[in-house]
């Protein structure tokens, strides 16, 4: 395996190659065919980011517009975060359920998402640690392969992928993201499943919240109608595409004016305190207990005035990680109070000494560690920034929209 | 390591890389350094042929001109034989020589040739497998590496390498024998060793004899001055090349000359009788020994009247292998009496119906095989062939001479 992962290195792989190692990689383990729940199920992937909240939001949405939603999960690893670690931030949320109890769940209240058990691809799994090993993880066709062949283990109706591009997502580059998107449309066209996949900015951390608590906090401001912007923005996108596809032939942007609903009318935050309770979730002070010190806190200050030209969500997710929301291996346990808070607006004038980001660290010296990283991660510059854009297009299996 | 096998296969291994990875695999065992022994040490390598029995008179002639060759051989796999399968078909003979036991020969009469021990270059047998398992075996690079790790365990004055070209060898072309002989000779002169590579053809099997026992045979004769004149010059021209090397600022041609006469003048002979005695080899009727029918004998006839145009080698190695001489995996034995003699020379008017070769084999189902695989080795046309030169040039470290 380790040569067919180098030969694939060099070689590449056509679609029909791709879709028969993700196929083989599926039924490695259990595929779990979900009895029908009356309404579409639907699922979500982010090729991973840093204070990627968007599934505490996205799920709630499709939920509230009446599709299901069945997510299974990982652990975060290195600078990015992972959604179960994100949730076993809330005292009381059981991230292992059995397939019983996930299809009784996503039947009561719409949503569920639990950890990924083991019988579901093992074959990723092994063929993981040897591109590790191999140094051959960032080949398109195997990422798609991989991905895919977890999320087609559960029968889904729609799929929608969020490619994340930038130095603080697995893509670099745009031109990298969209050969994986193609690559995993494809796998799925070749499925007649739908999928497709939108490509967002992730060169800047998405919202203003980086470490598991306080990113649940900041999902439940944005299901409360206020919160940061592009999370929102990124949520209702994501959740338009879903309506569309698993609701037939809705016109464009009903979906996101639908979904962008449900945010500022409470249905939303009504769906997520219905899926955390059904899943042991304590709700009394909740966003408040999430957002409590952690044991050593501290500041990142502008070291010259200007404007605030870029923030690396590389940098910052690798600050978090280091402040003790992260793990660098499989093994370690994460700090739910642990994390950044950016506090600076990109592109806004600051003053020298002025705050940019507060640092919440598990002890004095991650603190000083994840200080001196973060304070790395932004620039001032003497002119406000381009505006980069945080939508990059679409990518449906009929083409890619702008 | 697969996965190294397989990058170095699309990528191909720099002389330095070539270099640091057979100096790796030679220090993954021992390293025997011979003491001594009062004349030059050295060592010759064929990339395996059909008919092969060169080792069995080159070693004679280079200990009758006062040099020392002490040679760790392997046995044959597939359609190539191995020199320890051709010495076991001497009665009594002991391929299993400790190192002592190899020092105290080869100073006493000047020749040893005994099985590679398990703690020599082992890590070559580990790699040998992958690259077995992952379709990587023809790789120059890798060749020259598995090649001389084992040979550089040894600390010789010289080396020679029989770089086999044709279809009845591990190079079909030219150009990949010679790949291969430049990355060897590269190897060497990274470690100011003496290497030349000759290059000869194994488009049609070496001498008339395929079969271990057979062979021995043959190499008597040659070694008694008749015999088939390819074996001879063969040997003669590696000879020459090992005392060039190792004899110092010779003139060119005199060594050739010096090792033809040895076959004439009954001294190479002499050290054969020598050298296998002290083996524990028993020479008494060994001659008429090996030359013993096997259990089923019969014949190859020609189909038509024309010239003998081709025997491949190839093919006549798979019949003989067929017919009991080889082996297709490791563990099987091999029949000492088993092969193929080529009755009919290359080139030669044959009439239909005419015996082109006899089939030794060890029971009827086998002759019956070989039979049928050996008779498509033979084509007969109305015209006799152009002639395929034997000798395809020398490389030495100088360049290539023709």
């Amino acid at each position: 395996m380790s040569a067919f992962l180098m030969a694939t290195w060099f070689r590449g792989l056509t679609a029909t190659e791709t879709l028969a190692l993700t196929l083989a990689m599926r039924d490695s383990g259990d595929v779990l065919r979900l009895p029908d729940l009356g309404r579409p199920l639907v699922d979500k992937h982010s090729t991973g980011g840093v204070g990627d909240k968007v599934t505490l939001v996205l799920a709630p949405i499709v939920s509230a517009l009446g599709l299901a939603m069945a997510k299974l999960s990982g652990r975060g690893l290195g600078h990015t975060g992972g959604t179960l670690d994100k949730l076993a931030a809330i005292p009381g949320y059981r991230v292992d359920l059995d397939p019983r109890q996930l299809i009784d769940q996503v039947r009561a209240v719409g949503v569920a998402v639990a950890a990924a058990s083991q019988e579901l691809a093992p074959a990723d799994r092994r063929l993981y640690a040897l591109r590790d090993a191999t140094g051959t993880v960032n080949q398109s066709g195997l990422i798609a392969a991989s991905i895919m062949s977890k999320k087609l283990a559960v029968e889904t109706d729609a799929l929608v992928l969020d490619v994340k591009v930038g130095d603080g997502a697995f893509f670099a580059t745009r031109s990298e993201g969209e050969a994986f998107a193609r690559a995993a449309l494809a796998i799925g066209a070749g499925l007649g499943r739908q999928v497709r996949a939108v490509l967002t900015q992730m060169s800047r951390p998405l919202g203003k919240e980086v470490g598991n608590g306080r990113e649940v906090a900041e999902a439940m401001d944005v299901l409360s109608g206020h919160g940061p912007r592009d999370v929102a923005t990124v949520a209702v996108t994501l959740a338009a595409n879903l309506v569309e596809m698993a609701g037939g032939s809705q016109a464009a942007g009903d979906g996101a004016k639908q979904a962008a609903a449900t945010l500022g009318g409470g249905q939303a935050m009504e769906h997520f305190e219905r899926w955390i309770t059904a899943q042991g979730g304590q709700l009394g002070g909740l966003a408040a207990r999430l957002r409590q010190p952690a044991q050593a806190e501290g500041r990142i200050l502008a070291d010259r005035s200007g404007f605030l030209a870029s923030v690396s969500a590389l940098k910052i997710g690798q600050a978090a990680a280091l402040a003790g929301a992260g793990r660098s291996r499989k093994e370690d346990a994460v700090d739910p109070r642990a994390g950044i808070t950016l506090v600076a607006e990109l592109g806004q004038a600051v003053r020298s000494g002025e705050t940019l980001a507060r640092v919440h660290a598990s002890d004095p010296d991650r603190l000083a560690q994840a200080q001196h990283l973060g304070a790395s991660a932004f620039q001032v510059a003497d002119g406000p920034p381009d505006d980069e854009p945080l939508l990059l297009g679409t990518l449906s299996q009929g083409g890619m929209n702008p």
